[in-house]
């Protein structure tokens, strides 16, 4: 295998794409807003919704059978469906900017920008207290193309999986033929990411060699005091109490129809790293996006397609695995979130 | 065969189900936003979507492999993709209002607001000009029980089809066995809902007996001028010019698959009453809500199921002739867009 980890092994590898994130942890507050943002002319992109509990917009116009074949940014917020307005400033934002989706006079664009949700309301204390329409806009003017900061930042702040704090993960691969695809994911599951048997995150053994350093032996008590606080935390299970979601980039030429099959192989990436996924309670939604800046010509035949696809679901295993590593302690009124590092390393 | 027409021959027909509208009309301004509020139990719901170019929010949880069952309200708004605001402020007039899906503390609910939304950008004179999460509290605030107003109001405000104007419409069917159907459209159409050949609606030959009394000959030399304007009007195309959307309703017990057939076959309503429909151009989409309110006993069985999946059909095709004869002329400062009575009645 002759697949590379990218230049900063995080979504922004594909060229063009920039994320920002807005966060808000005053008191009262754990939640935040992030914004993936395109070229300007934007890219392909589709979607698979697997979760059973989904809050989205704009996918409809994602389906392959549809005219728009662009999107200009995606946004991922906390809020539950509340937080789908946080897409309402990053269209506004895109407007001032004059790129969308373009209706004949100057200025007259239609920004794209499909959305997906997190549950995370009431995590700072305060239920009310979930992002808006200034998150988004927040977030798409913290747009860079920097590293991605993983971690409890953006719509990662308030999130948890299986009891243990979640975040924001990102991670990227460069194939042998050059094409470069990487993965976003706010990480936020009703099961979990660590192996109960070993303490150990299922994703750190789909790294490259090196990917995970830190992940030594598990002391055993320390093990058996995070099983106890897990199966405190998670059960008994609360309606819609999760959903992981996220965006996977590459600078191939795809199809709308390709961009959804990427997606659903991104989804047994989520399979690899947390268990259970994908439940009645989690709203597990992964877009795609292909800014195809290597060029008509270099459009995959169907065996570099494959390469693609293959090295997509690992790349998002990885991004879930730096999700957890990046995540730190949180300790809102309501209780401590322990980190897997504070509560295993 | 012993159907009849509703009371008010409108949405509200069916017990529970009350539309609001906010219309924006002073200078600038040609759009506006309609709700539907539902019983603070909600209704179960499932959605079609068949137009090319869809504006959406909160469908996929509609699938009926996901896991809410109820829907709150559904909100249509003017503005194309921007217009999904709307339904920001319905979520938040309904928290505001304790009504949502329960999340297990007091007042801690999630409201569910799928929506959808027409092109209508430009009409008022200023492209800028949409609505936002205001529009949608306001169109709740609005909400009644009486019977709809229909025309240029709410989500119909810049509606236009085949170059005349369009507007909202609404209709209901009462079945033989009681079950009451009923559909609200907003008619904003690439195609035409007007007969070339004779000048008269589609829909109307498909009204009960005096459902259409208004409509009789119609003058060759105002058929030939509509003509001409239409072809004007319609030619050449712009992108995502179009959209009409709607929501059928019904007291019937049914599941969210049941709710999604009987919008796939409200969009063969469409399909009598404008030609072309569900082109690229247009976003289509018809949402079905089910308040149960006949009971689970009364849940229909196959041949009850096609009763009202026949109905339905036709009560969505009715709704689009009572669009198109209370839409009114509109003299917005870009230019006059011509009612169907006044070009041809």
């Amino acid at each position: 295998m002759t697949w590379t980890v990218g230049p900063t092994n995080s979504l922004v590898d594909v060229a063009g794409v920039r994320v920002g994130h807005y966060t808000r942890t005053d008191d009262g507050w754990l939640t935040g807003t992030t914004v993936v943002r395109l070229p300007v002319d934007g890219a392909v992109a589709g979607v698979d919704v697997r979760g059973g509990g989904p809050g989205t917009r704009e996918t409809d116009l994602l389906d392959p059978r549809n005219l728009v074949e662009r999107v200009h940014a995606i946004c991922l917020s906390g809020g539950s469906a509340f937080g789908l307005a946080a897409a309402d400033g990053v269209m506004s934002a895109l407007l001032t900017d004059g790129v969308g989706f373009p209706m004949g006079g100057p200025g007259e664009v239609v920004p794209i920008v499909p959305g997906a949700v997190i549950f995370d309301l009431g995590r700072g204390g305060v239920f009310a207290n979930r992002p808006d329409s200034s998150f988004g806009a927040a977030a798409y003017a913290a747009a860079t193309d920097a590293a991605v900061a993983q971690g409890c930042v953006g719509a990662g702040t308030g999130a948890k999986a299986g009891g243990i704090k979640g975040g924001i993960g990102s991670a990227s691969t460069v194939l042998a033929d050059g094409t470069t695809v990487a993965a976003l994911v706010v990480v936020n599951a009703v099961g979990s990411c660590v192996d109960p048997r070993t303490g150990h995150l299922y994703a750190v053994s789909l790294g490259f060699p090196g990917e995970f350093p830190e992940v030594g032996p598990i002391d055993p008590e320390r093990l058996a005091q995070a099983r106890a606080r897990a199966a405190e935390e998670v059960g008994p299970l609360k309606p819609a109490l999760a959903t992981t979601i996220g965006v996977i980039a590459t600078d191939a030429t795809l199809t709308k129809a390709q961009c959804a099959k990427v997606s659903g192989i991104g989804h047994d990436g989520l399979a690899r790293a947390i268990r259970p996924v994908h439940t009645m309670f989690d709203g597990d939604t992964l877009f795609t996006v292909a800014t195809g800046a290597r060029g008509a010509d270099a459009a995959p035949d169907p065996f570099a397609f494959h390469a693609l696809l293959d090295a997509a679901g690992d790349t998002v295993t990885r991004a879930v695995g730096h999700a957890m590593l990046a995540a730190t302690s949180v300790h809102p009124p309501a209780r401590t979130i322990r980190s897997y590092r504070d509560a295993l390393l």
